[in-house]
């Protein structure tokens, strides 16, 4: 799978959150970090939409909406009649000073960050992409250093998993990355252990449930 | 009351509905036509925002938003820190080439209007501004000549009318632009005459329907 990642900053050099996710995906491939410049030519930027498989827009909430540069890259590239995405992916991973909190009926923004994004969810149905699950980073600086790590695997998985939000796949991709790690560890190789036995344990007990909910049938 | 009309489109001068609603508003005051400009001062920009009762934000819509250039202006001029603009109001004159239809449940476009512009009404809310009603307009080319005079009596009313919801005040507002127009005609004067005594008629039919409630109670 070929993940576009489309990063709209006005200072992304500056940016923590932007450059933490940055430096997340070292070492993994199949996945194009591509910062919107500030001159573009629109056949080629249209080129790149083209080859991939997944398309993310990243960029930090501005008024409830893209920052402006993402929106003047939305506006001269996209189009319906120059433009097939039919059954691409639409990412998006967007952050905010804002805590999670407040983006609720009676929360001090009033509306759910569903609501928030809908004009994206409406861009990816007018183009046939379908519309991934958002990531929302919420308050980045207040992250403690597990809280980081959740979300750093969580975007690893965004951008380079085909079906990243299946359980199953999840954890077949962490074996894949614990072995890739592993070959002069062997603190590793026991953590794929651990790993292994839980996740023969849990088809147990899946099978357990199983049994239960049809014997009550 | 004064209204600033902030107009963001990229080509003003050819667009039709812009220079109509532009047009249908000689004669009128208290209003100020503001398009943005490629290039502007921040401060001068917030002082047209303080000095405004009604701020109208009047554009196309691009990708179920606003169009980049109205999008950098909000980015660059709006400010939690800078501006107050408690308890004054945000209405929105929005243009697109989908017909209504299109923005309902089951509809091709699948969420209302109120969802697509819900950024605009979370910005008046951060800014305690009072959210209006927007103005859609669907598909102004297909308008005919009589749809067409709706739409620009609403914008009137929309720009200059404080009251602009309710019946009783948009009645008053017909007899003031009336009078105004009818010193020299004596048709308009019995056009007025008629709109008086239907107004009288609608009173007293109001104080009928009041007495029945009552009686029935």
């Amino acid at each position: 799978m070929k993940t576009l990642i489309i990063v709209a900053h006005p200072q992304i050099e500056n940016s923590t959150t932007q450059q933490f996710f940055k430096e997340g995906l070292a070492g993994f491939i199949d996945f194009t970090w591509h910062p919107i410049a500030n001159e573009y030519q629109i056949d080629e930027e249209q080129e790149l939409l083209q080859q991939a498989d997944r398309i993310i827009f990243q960029f930090p909430l501005y008024w409830y909406s893209a920052p402006a540069l993402l929106k003047q890259w939305i506006d001269d590239v996209f189009s319906v009649n120059q433009l097939d995405l039919t059954n691409k992916e639409l990412g998006l991973v967007v952050s905010t000073g804002s805590p999670a909190k407040d983006f609720q009926a009676g929360g001090l923004e009033q509306f759910t960050m569903s609501e928030v994004l809908r004009p994206f969810e409406m861009l990816a149905n007018k183009m046939k992409l379908h519309y991934l699950t958002p990531i929302t980073v919420f308050q980045f600086a207040y992250l403690n250093k597990l809280e980081q790590q959740h979300l750093l695997i969580q975007y690893q998985q965004y951008v380079t998993l085909t079906n990243f939000d299946s359980f199953d796949s999840k954890i077949a991709w962490f074996n894949e990355i614990l072995k890739q790690k592993s070959t002069d560890n062997s603190e590793l190789e026991q953590i794929i252990t651990v790993l292994e036995d839980n996740e023969d344990a849990r088809h147990d007990l899946l099978m357990d449930v199983n049994q239960f909910k049809q014997d009550e049938d």
